[in-house]
């Protein structure tokens, strides 16, 4: 009992660091946040299948409810659980097996996936022509390089992405990789559309109706894409969508502290400064994810064939 | 002799100012030119009326190459030039009393403008509006603090406007008058417009066919506005209008120093920092001039009725 | 001083029976305040030029508000007003000559240039075309006629108009000119627009940037017929500009009576009845009036072209 | 022999009452359909289980073609045929027990799905919202007061939704659920669509496509929403999905009786009065339906995966 | 009297020939045109004025309806007899005198227009522009020809146009002027208006709300245009207005013989073969033409203003 | 081992034959490669199943890269290579019998789909109808065909299709099955499309997206239906859907020879002559395919459903 009590003291250290910003990456929380469930399920004093499998749920419950936009984290750790819970265990070591079996088993699936994604949207970059990315994103930015490592000749174009300037990070790495590139401020993008052939970014969730919320910025480059009729694409695991918008919640939208914005404002002045936006379906040419290059209108329908576990329904 | 001459190299200095950016605001920099004028006129020797001309005409093109996107003091100066050659002095004397009357009437053409300009924008903000601003546009506050005085009950949501935050001067000076004011990063105008009833912004230059050179970044405001059938009004004076761009040219747009955008780039980064961009008319609902709220189909005409010297060939 | 007591009482009467709406029709009720007018001036006490004008001026305004929505009466009795001021009069005799004068070419000038907008108009009613036309417009049933009686053959869709079926009175006009119609619920009008080959309706007022104000539900029907290309003409007066648009004022929309819409209503329901919406001029292929065929885009040019005199600013 | 005589003449009846509107809404029809069919079962005469499905089939091609837009009625009898014709019996016992079942499995159906469609739509409406709907539907309705009671705060426009002013209807239940609900004309709804968050309404049949069938002027509004960026919903069991339409047939859409437009119309006046238009799948944010909120576009996918019945061709 | 025959035989053989094309080129057609009328009026027997204006309004009346879609002819014309009409002349010499000035004159003035039409458009062509056109005009080529001598360095696509292939004559005359050029058919310029910077054509027709009549496809590239937000822009005399769609008139489009489409085609088969098509003036950025620049919105005003002559009426 | 050889020898005829254009039409390709595979299997010598295996594959993969845009050839050996792949033989008599089982079932299909496709179509062809169709394609006009046998009443308007005429091979089988059929030049189809109903064409590949290949100008034709609102089906075979498009490959547009554009062009001159374009998803209404009429944007999941073997990676 003491041990289950430590276990789960560790599961709410885990939760307390994605909360603060500690880790980063959707693909590196959702691994953290699995790593800590098998790690608890390792380690945890053993008394019963039906005992345990109510502890693990308690444990998802408290990882689920640590950070707002990560329907990566948690459709990871709904998978480890749902796995746990139809695998064929009654002991302690057939459960430590299993258990690291479903953990190994995800982090080769998330490689495969990683991989078949990038390139996939390799494919997608001609010689000559010229990306506009937004933020930061560690897919779209692998994607770029394999492309250049298997010899397409590009350029880039990335916005600086205020409040906290991600675009930074991507110029750099792709100056790093020997790729051209250009930065701009946020608000140039319209200026500079007319020489891009395609606009590629991330996702960090995607709704039942194909919209993607990503990096506030992103639906309105996607609208002025839209405009001058540039493919826009959004490149991103199938994970990313939220099982919770087809009951009809609302993806919600992180609202940061507003001195990211201006450190010493007025008095009396409101500072808005909301992390996300929703990038409407109409907007996006096709989603680029370990299925292949698809129509945002279909998502659904690709989860539920590839994923179908995603609709089970475990409490919170 | 050596009084023109003297009088020429004031000429340059105050172009020489304008280029370096001493002096701001298209008002102020046209008043500082055309009091250049006057002043050159004032004190230089007086030979006869013929070489007078020639010596205006050549410090007006001095003044008139002294900065790429300022048509408001071409104007200004072509208007005292033009009013000069078409009026009746033969002396020393007539001549400064004339020069000086021209310039005390385009004084108070300028505040007969901006009074009615204001005026007229300032009824278009009706209780409870919200509105949506970039940038930082002594007309657009001035009409906003009208309104203010007139009993208004209104807020205000504005950009920062990136590279050299001028949205943060325009929040101050909203909230130090009293006004309601939020302020957001560039690209989160699209999520925002929809509790927006009304755009206003400032002009740089007008062009023939109807367009708005403004701050970088209007364009994207005007397209956000349009896609969500929000009004986009521009506040200007009709002098803002460019000449040239009737006989084919194009506006053509100031490239910044790139570190108002990043002050140490890693190397081989190019930065791209353009200082505006253009508005087509068709994302315009209306100019707000001193000729009223017009379309921006027609300013054109309106342009010709009212101020027909626009059109006269002085070179350069 | 009797005798102009006298007078105004009257002009009160006249606009109080154009606020009851017991006048009706845009150019009887400018007809019925022009004519008071005249008959106040020839009635009246006379006993200077200064004087006199300034009784006019105040009878004019007595008019002028007694209906919100009536640029076309307004623009009249500023006509009026403005002929008198600049007519060459000292005496009584002279005044009544001249005012009888402004009159007869007042009522001559509305009936050609009825005559010419119904002629213009009729020449876009080809053989074998549908017309969609909303709610109850004189010009346009006017103008059909004349198609009709010029041996059109063509075919009228009308909507029936709600809340006051006024398109029931067009219906009824229409078939006993013998044109072939049709009449519809207004909410099937987008079922229809396909056999439709052109939209025309009135105008009670347009604006300077272009937009037309006119009977709730044109805007909507403007918008089917751009989402389906099909041309939508209005057919107006160009003295249905209100010039108080220029100087930033909005057209104000009459919210009327909810019985109008339920009669008995359950306790608590809130009834929504605005009179007019606004057509943008996006919507608007043409404005067929007495100078033609011409865009609305250039509405302000044009009036200020054929009637300079409403821009003069004569005190409400 | 008689026995079945006589059921088919019940059935008849039923298909009668249907075709006069004696029995409406879409759920309450289709349950009196199914109702009649299980009632003929088990009331007739049993010789074998080929000459009992032939029947059956019989029976229910009467009531199919009872009605011309009722998708959902057709639905529900062929799922009851369906079932009947996969489950094992042979005697009149057993057909009997069987037939019950699948009507109790049906009507449990039914109210699942119901209860999930209720719950995901009230999870969109969020506190301040104002809504628009128009007709009447009661999945609406049943929607806005479950959002209603479980703690939103709102408020719905409803247009009155001529000829049948069902928009009455709606506005009576809502006053007396205690939602505050204004009223307007069709074709108001333009006026007022820049202070709506949301459109939703019903459905009566849904295409292949993914086009809504729907009261007239469902697309007209649907139209306003799209150019105004409002989100448009349609709330509707996916059972509204017509797989005619997969076969390439048209929905056909209802001409109802001239005299509900116009009671006493001018001799020779045509008067159209179609019962439903077609909403284009895109101008459907989405549907909300049984199996969460999905997108108008992959409906038939949907369909495939939930009800695969609905694909197997029964004749007629 | 017989001189007077002979005079008008040659009016009428002149019409013959520009009615079976062959003159050709507006340009050409109306200098034809006018030199034809100054050449009857030099010729003729001298009465008295009033019944030589009467003849002379016969003369231009037969020119006039030589051909249907050619207002550059008949305002040449129109131009040449209310010069003549509006000058001061008693005798046969005075005549003379005159006619020979206004023929002078006009040639002087179309040639001023074309160097100042082709100098505009000339500055709209940038390093590195490629250029979009369609069919062949002289304009277009001049204007493309005097870029080239100006030093710039541009590409042009030219679509053949069907079914004439005037894109060959075009592509021939660029080639030779050692202009970069590509041919496509018709249909394929979708496919290349991504790397389009500009698309310029000429008129043959521009009417009062602004819209453009020219060569059958332009309407179909200007939609192409539109739609990839490439600036679309028409170069053209003012004088291509056509003042009778002021009045209501449509411009009228010439349907051509059907064995420039097919020679041999099967029997049955309809061809139809219209000359030229519409494009909107939505689709326009701007009319290149003797003014500069302009909005095609507001080319009623710019008539009104250059050629006021262009409204007086002369019958037919 | 020679006899492999004579066979393989055979195979690179056939795909020679392929290349050169003697084989025409989707479905008689995708037969010829089909049977040509069936002999090679029928004629060659026996050694093992294995061996077996890899010969088919190698001459799959002769015939796969016969031509560029042939999905459904490659769909239908792909096929056949799966089928042999998943079958029970052993021995030669084994292979042969099951090979021959293959071809027939294809065979069958083929035609079972054919039959399908062409009766969803004609549904969708109403009396009085215009249908817009360009190209040449055997499915369009078999639907046609039928749907006139089954007693519709329409007409057909084709384009001429440049460069290569094959409308009029169109325009002659329509006119010789009695069908009123006009033919017009390509750039003609705007001024044709406000009398057209219906806009159907084939297409020579599907992506995942849901984007078609089709003969150069449809897509143009595609927008201009689009900007009318009115309807555009493509009508093909689901194996039309080339599965590289899901993995990221674009699908490659053939450059065709510039004698077919322009047999003898000026020396210098650039012609080019691309043979398809992309019509994207959006302008779509629908793809008539043997699964129905359905959205395009599902068309991934349709072919997962119906054909899951098109997504069996057989190496190229």
């Amino acid at each position: 009992m003491n041990d289950v009590k430590l276990g789960i003291d560790k599961i709410v250290d885990v939760a307390e660091r994605i909360r603060r910003l500690e880790v980063q990456g959707a693909t590196n929380i959702a691994l953290t946040a699995v790593k800590a469930l098998n790690e608890y399920v390792q380690e945890s004093v053993f008394k019963d299948r039906a005992s345990k499998l109510s502890e693990v749920s308690e444990a998802r419950s408290v990882l689920s409810t640590s950070r707002e936009t990560e329907p990566y984290m948690r459709n990871a750790i709904k998978y480890f659980e749902w796995k746990l819970r139809n695998a064929n265990w009654e002991t302690r070591e057939g459960l430590r097996e299993v258990s690291k079996k479903i953990l190994d088993e995800l982090i080769l699936n998330f490689e495969k996936s990683h991989t078949a994604i990038i390139s996939f949207g390799s494919k997608r970059i001609l010689d000559g022509d010229c990306i506009l990315t937004h933020c930061h994103s560690s897919t779209v930015n692998d994607m770029l390089k394999l492309a250049k490592r298997n010899g397409s000749s590009f350029s880039v174009i990335v916005t600086e992405t205020r409040p906290l300037y991600q675009g930074r990070i991507t110029a750099r790495e792709l100056i790093e990789a020997g790729i051209e590139t250009t930065l701009i401020v946020d608000s140039a993008a319209r200026s500079f559309i007319k020489s891009v052939d395609l606009v590629i970014v991330g996702a960090d969730a995607i709704t039942s109706e194909g919209n993607v919320i990503n990096k506030i910025g992103t639906s309105m480059i996607a609208l002025i894409a839209h405009e001058a009729r540039i493919p826009f694409y959004t490149i991103s695991s199938l994970l990313k969508f939220d099982p919770q918008t087809v009951y009809g919640e609302f993806e919600s939208i992180e609202e940061r502290n507003s001195f990211e914005v201006w450190a010493d404002p007025p008095e009396g002045l409101c500072i808005a400064n909301p992390a996300f936006d929703i990038t409407k379906r109409d907007y996006i040419h096709g989603i680029i994810c370990e299925e292949g290059v698809i129509s945002p209108h279909s998502i659904l329908e690709a989860v539920y064939r590839r994923y179908p576990w995603v609709f089970t329904t475990v409490d919170n």
